[in-house]
């Protein structure tokens, strides 16, 4: 179980980077704004919960492994990306962005959940790990958010699989039975969301 | 009197939110948008100051009511709104952010002054909590603060009502008439600007 | 040695004070915009880190000689700078500018080495300081950060420096050696980018 989440961090890590790897090279940013808008986009959501949680050290800065990764990466992006151009689609950055969101979600949500936050703001923090990385990379790339935008389900995904994990947990399910069921409802909505253009009402 | 603050209190979180409600529907957000701005518009000043003099738990962390309240609002604010289109008027708006205003710079700045801050920069607290809701709301909506363009005294009738609480708590008035004093000039130089267009000179 | 420490400072904090109080009135903010704007570019970065480490409290809370020193200087700006026109010219500023990034990346890494972060958080929290004011300023004022565009080396400079200081620490010179090595290199190679209009690549 617990590789299986670490995987999973992994993958979501580098699909979060990614994302801000792509908007950063859209807005003609250099290395430094290509790092630290990946760097961003990919903790952002995490190291804002922290702050509000009050919980330390970072995430990332207990493991320096994520930060130097995202550095190379961040040098390495262009060749790297191109040489994948056929493995790495624009479906499986879907895939696996969508695979973060349910963990970092679910995740956040649980570590807010232990900290004796009341139930509906275990959701808020879950929502906010999961997305806020994205909103402040479209902030410093000077957009409104895409998130808050009339797109396919994303946040929504999030909080439902939030509320999947709390509801688990209150019937006494195993930890990492409503992990997973937290994770893959996130995973399979949002996938849903994406082939069948499914939007909030105006 | 505590009751009379909690009632301005839920007064102006309702006006603050409806300002980020407003502004989130002008960027045509989704409900998620919506939400999250005027949450944040509500919540931000408070929050901000909360991390900077490091005060935990978060207000509306421990009060899931408001949060709720938030999403509840976000839910119906449309036909509510319209339905008491002849009841909330931009008037009685302008009255309930002169009056959230107050009650929030000025607890802003009580509370840093029992953290043992100096003056001034319990000066600086009130007015963060006062006017950084807004402030975020702008920066997500992708604008220039409207608090820091040439518009009608805001962030200047908050300055001046925390001054007139410390001066007053200086002298040794008791703690609720330095607090109702506080937030009446702050409120009354809002409305005053508001009807005389009144403006710092540039 | 201490004395010198705090003279960089004092001009350092007046350098980012300025250039966010030129980009306030470009965008022809108000007197609340120009000593927020201000106040941030000159704070903003070490705020955000002692956020991020955790430390209170904050330089400016303890120190409010510095809060009032930009108000007031956000007062007198405009007279004074028409006045000074012909001894703080541009060249001043990047000099004072450059001194000013060099001396808060390396008190930054300093303050992140002693609570035991890793060396590359280390770096990381050093440039942040130093650059994260900028970025602030560019947010509020609507505009991707300039750092993160395609500009003379800025960033980069910090991080050199950064790197400058720990390598001394490593091999055991004293601190004031690896702090002067450190906010040296950070000035001579922001000196030398504005002189040759070095970028990074693309």
């Amino acid at each position: 179980m617990n590789a299986m989440l670490h995987t999973i961090e992994f993958v979501g890590v580098l699909a979060f980077a990614c994302s801000g790897f792509i908007e950063a090279r859209r807005k003609r940013m250099d290395f430094v704004g290509v790092f630290t808008v990946a760097f961003i986009t990919a903790f952002g959501g995490g190291t804002l919960r922290d702050l509000l949680l009050d919980r330390r050290p970072l995430f990332w800065v207990e493991n320096q492994e994520y930060p130097i990764l995202i550095f190379i990466f961040a040098l390495i992006a262009v060749p790297l990306l191109r040489r994948l151009r056929h493995v790495v689609t624009e479906n499986i950055l879907e895939w696996a962005d969508a695979l973060g969101l349910g963990l970092f979600s679910v995740t956040g949500t649980s570590l807010a959940f232990e900290s004796g936050m009341p139930m509906f703001v275990c959701v808020m923090m879950g929502v906010v790990t999961g997305i806020f990385g994205g909103v402040l990379r479209d902030v410093i790339c000077n957009e409104i958010p895409l998130v808050f935008r009339r797109s396919q389900l994303y946040a929504t995904c999030a909080f439902t699989g939030c509320w999947v994990y709390l509801g688990m947990s209150y019937f006494e399910f195993s930890d990492a039975a409503a992990l997973s069921a937290g994770i893959i409802s996130t995973f399979a909505l949002r996938m849903l969301a994406v082939k069948f253009d499914l939007k909030l009402p105006a």
